[in-house]
């Protein structure tokens, strides 16, 4: 079945964003091609304009101006919480348990796929930990093989006076020992505190 | 948390698509905002030249000329299948198991909607029946309140010579009767067919 080429590019894009496959992309953009086309054209526009959305020069947070939000406000600690992604900085945020800088690494170390330490915001980080005169960071890298190599490296890197955590690993709260894998359950045992 | 307005702008546009909740409309967005500015220009692009898809003056499905390639097709039978949608047209087309005309009616009849008899492709339903010499259409429509009270108003305003048929409701090929609701049990029932 010949569908037009216009529809066709509109499903490649679609399949780009991760999780939406050939199929719902195109049901996607069948329900779009009933929309009108005031409301296509602000669609289009929207997303054109994520190029647009500025980052903060010193956490890499999005911000309306050079600085963000956590980066002005003089009452936050002077604690930087590494994390790799925007995503996971929003995760902190929004969960009210932390009061001090972010620092969006953009990602973590992975030579297969080409992602040297230079490709990393981390001579901003030793930047920031310098002129901040910070003297604690937390690593909330995700764990896995590149997020442990990364905060190896950081560890490395950073100047050995300043204190390195690493955030925790175990069982999840509401999770369940029965579901969780078992290298989260050796994490949970070594990480087990005296009550 | 408080989230860039060009951000919010496309997270409530994703939002709009049916199956995309505010969540995964973020998580999408998220994934977009690293990508190059080319990339974001390309998509919203395309997004945008939807609105200039042709449809065939006929029937109604995406054409790029007056008229689709079913349509200008002097092979095809002369009988018309008309349908709700452009996905349902796709369906069927797909499966290679008819050979003749269609017509997009473009939703069905709904009142509570505001969706009466003018809001579809009717007239031009009955104007085709008529040029085209079509003296047997095929209904499918689907099975719904609604696409009922469609069927029987289509009935109605068009000549009591044409023969109209609707498709054949059941147990799907591949489906289960334990799984399958009592409606289309009953469905079943009553479209039995001699062995």
């Amino acid at each position: 079945l010949d569908i037009p080429n216009k529809l066709k590019d509109a499903v490649d894009q679609f399949s780009k964003i991760p999780g939406i496959g050939n199929k719902t992309a195109l049901r996607q953009c069948l329900h779009l091609t009933n929309w009108g086309r005031t409301e296509l054209v602000n669609f289009g526009a929207a997303i054109s304009a994520l190029a647009d959305i500025n980052r903060c020069e010193d956490c890499g947070v999005f911000c309306d101006d050079e600085r963000c939000s956590v980066c002005m406000d003089h009452k936050r600690e002077k604690t930087i919480c590494v994390v790799e992604t925007i995503n996971d900085y929003m995760a902190i945020e929004n969960s009210n348990q932390y009061r001090g800088l972010y620092h969006v690494l953009g990602g973590v170390l992975n030579p297969l796929l080409g992602i040297g330490p230079d490709s990393l915001s981390i001579d901003k980080l030793k930047e920031r930990v310098l002129r901040l005169e910070v003297n604690h960071l937390i690593l909330a890298v995700n764990p896995s093989v590149e997020g442990d190599a990364t905060c190896a490296f950081l560890k490395q890197v950073l100047p050995a006076s300043i204190q390195i955590d690493r955030i925790g690993f175990g069982i999840p709260i509401g999770g369940s020992l029965e579901y969780v894998d078992s290298l989260t359950i050796s994490k949970a045992l070594e990480n087990r505190k005296k009550m």
